[in-house]
């Protein structure tokens, strides 16, 4: 039976692109018609582009292709809303990596997005978590009512290693590059918006942080529209690994997700009981995660489904850092304005 | 080989004290020459006694005999500061259950604390979770440097129901029963005071609680005095049993303590993998640690070693409860006076 | 309310009988009238005989007595026969450690039920493991049909260092000391009797065994009357500590006790992440084991219900064992013959 | 960079067929010149041939191709002989499903390994379970020495539920169709050969497999040639999913793989706490194991690395399965003859 194909244009291959560029290549129900990139010759060195129509430079080329019905953008953070931006005036749906933006304003992120509503595109921002299989079995899990209304949500997010730091200085600070996601994590498993932020940071890790304004250890205490209360902690470098797990506590249990480890081997020897830690980074933890929130949005174009993670989510999620970056600022709880 | 035995009195003989009454009667290192609670003769017919020279209403008996060197009190939680004063008048060694005080103000504590010392008698307060096999494994482990310095500390106290109403009335609300506990292990694992409080409650159990201006689901978000973060969760009623859990991070790894089920039994069936709930209540969860804190006490009086919890402990507890009260009622965050 | 006690006798106050005592001293529903032992000078600066009223070598003094209606019975194997029909004799209710024998024939010891039988006393076999709340937990709820009829049986029984050699050349070697249990455990998991036995050996561990015609690594592979397969393995030394597992497969479902470990704390560094070993030896392990088969004997005296290890159930397992002597010494499968 | 890319030929489409044919086509290391399958019409509407060059019903055109350099077998079992003797006369790398025969004698099988190796090409049979990460993991750790030589070897397989009764009249048995898998596992896991063999086995799940001369319950006891000892135990239907597990126990402790669930899920509520069940069949449980001995048979081709499992192996498997059959029949340990 000869399945149905979306025809795509993909932007973007550098580190990331390349990963969602090879997750493309091998579902079956994409059909990839054009790649851009701004060094696409290099890009042809590392990546195969056997059977894609248009290899360019400028993504426009897809965009003015009447073949291609939807584009992938793997862009960086900063040309998010222009692409975003372009892609509805071609009316083109639109999967683009998170944030919806770095440094715009609120004014200009609704703006786009009034622009995406109307060209009648779907969007979908990569918030890849909300994909993980484990965090999105405990949202549905939650969502079909098996431990009531969440009354506590906790996430925790730490990384295996601090990232070097040209890529801090770029990242918006830990806020903009971690807690925006643990803010959107925590808005997906509460059901509910987030009324309030608090901040506490340190650097206890390292102090070269402190040139780029930034911090390695944060804890975020929020509390929702609907009274439930939520932590995040947050760590530049935990030696054991890559550290993403979520709980949701409610009136009638909890649900937690552990870290993810593929091996289910013990060894007991003569001094303890011993597992492999857990997967190391997010391109193996959240491998599954990448290739799902790709295929749920071929799905969404394909079938006419409403797209899981918004534009308005995206719009949301930095509300709260707004907030965050406020706290940290004043030292002081902080209300979200949307 | 005779073992050495200590001889105590016992104060104050309710549901606690009871159950602390009957572990101190198996202890090969005590002899209880007395015993005092003001409902003595009901006592009687719930409790055993034989052996027992001394069975009176009135503490101050026990105060008096020579014989004793030790006094365990059991009492209220607003006769505490009293209790204490009265035996260090009498230069008995003291164990008394936490909290140090109740209503007391600093000024009252702090002066009670200086005549113990002017008494060269020892004080320990009993924050039984101290106790805990878990909790002091994973405290014993972060002094021994296996993690190195904790830079998140994490604690889950969550209760499997509701107590009486007329229990909340009296426990000072959920901040001075629970929180002022949680605090305590913070800053045990931490080895650190805690430098600043922020905390976030709702009503989302029970609407009648505020009736007595209580709340039942609680988060603080505390900053120790070294820069490391600490996250607390609360709840009034997890339906899986009792909740306790403590996370300590640090630069060379992590320790966490899940909850205690005696039973290592997996059950597979059609539907899923089981295993039995957590303890359910204090009583279970910490029986090893209300036995341990009491043996680490009469080591430390036979031996003159340090005690482990000592009223200063306790008196830090209460000052971070008055912090977190501030902080509940304006909404913001709170710097710890002491 | 006043507790009613048994009044009974102590007989053999070696390594296994001194722990035995000192928990039939905290047990609130015995009266120890009286002790004996061949050594009771000895144990006096070991024991604590207080209130004790007879103190003897010679047990007969405790059977003569009137007063003592149960004997606990903690003597060398090849004494524990003549030990029950003494007691029998004098009409005493009898718990007596494994095995029911350990040289004599099985006319023998039919011969002695037969008389205990008679006497119209009860006499429970200590075979520990049935109480331990693990082992227990699942042949209670295999009894309610959990799982349904089980068809696959599975014990592991490894201990935690080879026992000095003097121990193992009285021990009966392998097949009398372990695989005697684990028959024993197998039949009470299954609910039915095994049919036939088939036993593998080697000595894998320490070749001085050779020595003692015995052997340190075995499995036994049995077949049980309705059907139902049975597997045990054992070894002398487990590097781990004492390893002592359950599995029962049946059509509704699989029950398995892990071994048991005190500690909850998880260790994740960068190398991996640890438990702590499991209990290291049986006196840790079946600690409440010990208690609670002493505890459900005197309820069975006290209220007169039936034990839970009568006498035949220690027949079987010594007929097994013989069968086992004979598999291994033929290399076939052997019928148990009872 | 350009991926060396090995030029295969793919036989046999069926239910397996297809699974490896569609992992084929996503490995990036082959090519697929040609395919054959006697109903090859039928598989062109399920399957996508697109880029393949030869598509026919008789693999002789495949081994006539000068530009394959491999053919990969996944033919009904009782074709596996010609299969392979026809492959090699053709001097094509063979990667053949198991087993290496289904009815053939050992004369034969050993007569066509004989040709494999005058023809030197490259055979290695599809006996997927060592390629399973956790099951490859233990054999590493326990061949680098992490637990000394093994002492015990444990292999559970149950499956899911009973296959269809004309599967399971083609099968060969239970032995043949999973105890020949278990017994490679365990050779596998020893590092030694298999020596002697006993089985027991029942019906206690489906009365009907009598009229097949067959069983549903089995278990294997196995003596290897170094004195390690083994147990098998076998089910066909498990209620709770596909139970596959090892252990094996040596001098310095001892290597487990429990079985694999995705979801690290934990559900807490009032009746206990509750994972996921196990991966419910062998083409989800075994899918990486499928992946993985594909890669490793296309490397060892591309780069003359020697095969992991060879036409050796496979021969041993049979041979084992000879023994336990007779075993079966005379209720007697049976030595194998290899």
């Amino acid at each position: 039976m000869p399945q149905e194909k979306l025809n795509i244009g993909v932007v973007g291959l550098g580190t990331n692109g390349s990963m969602h560029f090879k997750q493309l290549q091998h579902m079956d129900s994409v059909h990839i018609v054009g790649v851009a990139d701004p060094l696409i010759e290099k890009r042809k060195e590392e990546l195969d582009f056997a059977g894609i129509d248009i290899i360019t430079t400028d993504y426009q080329d897809l965009l003015n292709n009447e073949g291609i019905n939807s584009i992938f953008f793997f862009t960086p953070s900063n040309q998010h809303l222009k692409n975003i931006k372009d892609a509805a005036k071609a009316h083109k749906n639109i999967f683009c990596e998170k944030p919806l933006s770095k440094d715009g304003s609120l004014r200009e992120c609704k703006d786009v997005l009034k622009e995406v509503e109307n060209a009648r595109v779907k969007l979908q921002i990569g918030f890849n978590r909300r994909f993980d299989p484990q965090f999105k079995q405990i949202h549905d899990r939650v969502q079909a009512g098996e431990i009531g209304t969440p009354q506590i949500i906790k996430v925790v997010a730490r990384d295996p290693f601090v990232i070097p730091y040209d890529f801090i200085q770029n990242s918006g600070g830990l806020i903009q590059d971690f807690t925006a996601h643990d803010f959107d994590m925590a808005r997906y498993q509460a059901g509910s918006d987030i009324d309030s932020v608090f901040i506490q940071s340190s650097i206890l890790i390292d102090p070269k942080l402190a040139e780029f304004n930034d911090v390695d250890t944060l804890t975020a205490s929020v509390k929702f529209k609907n009274g439930a209360l939520g932590l995040i902690d947050e760590s530049r470098k935990a030696v054991y690994g890559y550290d993403q797990r979520v709980e949701v506590f409610g009136p009638k249990g909890m649900l937690k997700a552990e870290n993810v480890s593929k091996s289910t081997v013990e060894c007991y020897n003569d001094q303890n009981i011993s597992l492999k830690k857990p997967l190391d980074y997010y391109l193996t933890r959240f491998e599954e995660a990448y290739l799902e929130e790709k295929n749920l949005f071929v799905d969404s174009v394909l079938n006419d489904k409403a797209v899981i993670c918004t534009g308005e989510d995206a719009l949301k999620a930095i509300c709260c850092s707004n907030a965050a970056l406020k706290s940290q600022e004043t030292g002081q709880a902080v209300k979200v304005q949307y």
